[in-house]
């Protein structure tokens, strides 16, 4: 099951010293709340920047999403939901005056909030100075419609 | 009523490749807390800097205050203020070791926390590159007095 | 007590215009939680990186541990390890699906996403740019074994 797409127009900047490369990444899940592993997607992208040192930002463009890095474990991913669940519960709807404009997803804002909106992440020698265990994802939280993410890379 | 006053002294470099601007928001708002759309203000430093393809940083410079981005609507805001109030309570003083100080702002501390600090926003053809309804705020939780933002612009 | 030690083969990079400052902080925390203030190693690789100009990235390498800005006061640094504890409470272990993996470290990986995995912060005039009270620490959920943070400078 392929989750999300890829724009072929990316912008790359190549001056002397700084390099800069902006692409955006497509999503619609299924389900109206889902974490995508989209840390494969997001080293290909810094092979392609050719940027040697430098940052990597990686950005939720909606607000009911978020981009997180944490462990890839399903237990985990499981918890997460229940503690977000249990924080900022999708119901009752009436619970929230953001839902009076005929939006159902004031949740999907809050749990944004606790998981962040971006990660900014290091490049070095050509590659995401990542830690052991540490992935990104991508997090819905209001799904079954196109969503989008920023990666920004800058450097030299 | 005039929300924020700006530094008139603001850094700019210009070196071959990279650009640089930094500058200050001043902010003192009438309530404890409240939240301010800083948008236009960020997209006229933008034009102002030069920055064609860099980043946008902009935090808050004190530890009870939050910059963020979620949806300009009020509705929501009042969705926010609840569930802050719900997670961290202004009240009873006395269940923060914190206000022993003299102080009586440890929730406003906790708020800003699950808030956040500060956002990195890429820049794209000389200009924000935000997603539809990204908009950025300014989120006061001790308010009263004069509190500052920092927006920190490099590229090229 | 010495609490953290730093990498001696630091990466740097100094091109013309931009130039790049990479290295790791290790610690190996006495207890499961605790906060250590790295404003002044933070300040001492700015120095070290020559940036006049720039950013800095300060992040946890690993999923449950963090990197936040508040104030260095005790009676707060209780308030968050009481505030943490009870939205995201270390036992029962349980309670979440991620301890039946052989951890017990589940409630590290909520609490770490409350503090946030980073900071980005600005440098300007050569020094780091913080307001009043903000100070940078590292925040330990899962402590008594070595961890690392990065320190990623870029700027000119």
């Amino acid at each position: 099951m392929k989750k999300y797409l890829f724009d072929s127009n990316f912008l790359q900047g190549n001056t002397k010293n700084m390099k800069t490369l902006t692409e955006r990444l497509l999503f619609n899940t299924s389900r109206r709340r889902e974490l995508i592993n989209i840390t494969p997607k997001i080293c290909d992208l810094v092979n392609k920047s050719g940027v040697k040192e430098g940052l990597c930002l990686v950005n939720a463009m909606h607000i009911t999403a978020s981009v997180f890095i944490n462990d890839d474990e399903s237990g985990l991913h499981q918890d997460f939901e229940n503690w977000l669940e249990k924080l900022a519960p999708h119901e009752p709807l009436s619970a929230y005056l953001h839902n009076n404009t005929g939006e159902d997803n004031a949740d999907g804002h809050l749990k944004r909030t606790i998981m962040g909106r971006e990660v900014v992440v290091a490049i070095t020698k050509a590659q995401l100075d990542l830690g052991p265990w540490e992935q990104i994802f991508y997090g819905e939280f209001d799904g079954k419609r196109k969503k989008r993410v920023l990666v920004k890379i800058i450097g030299e």
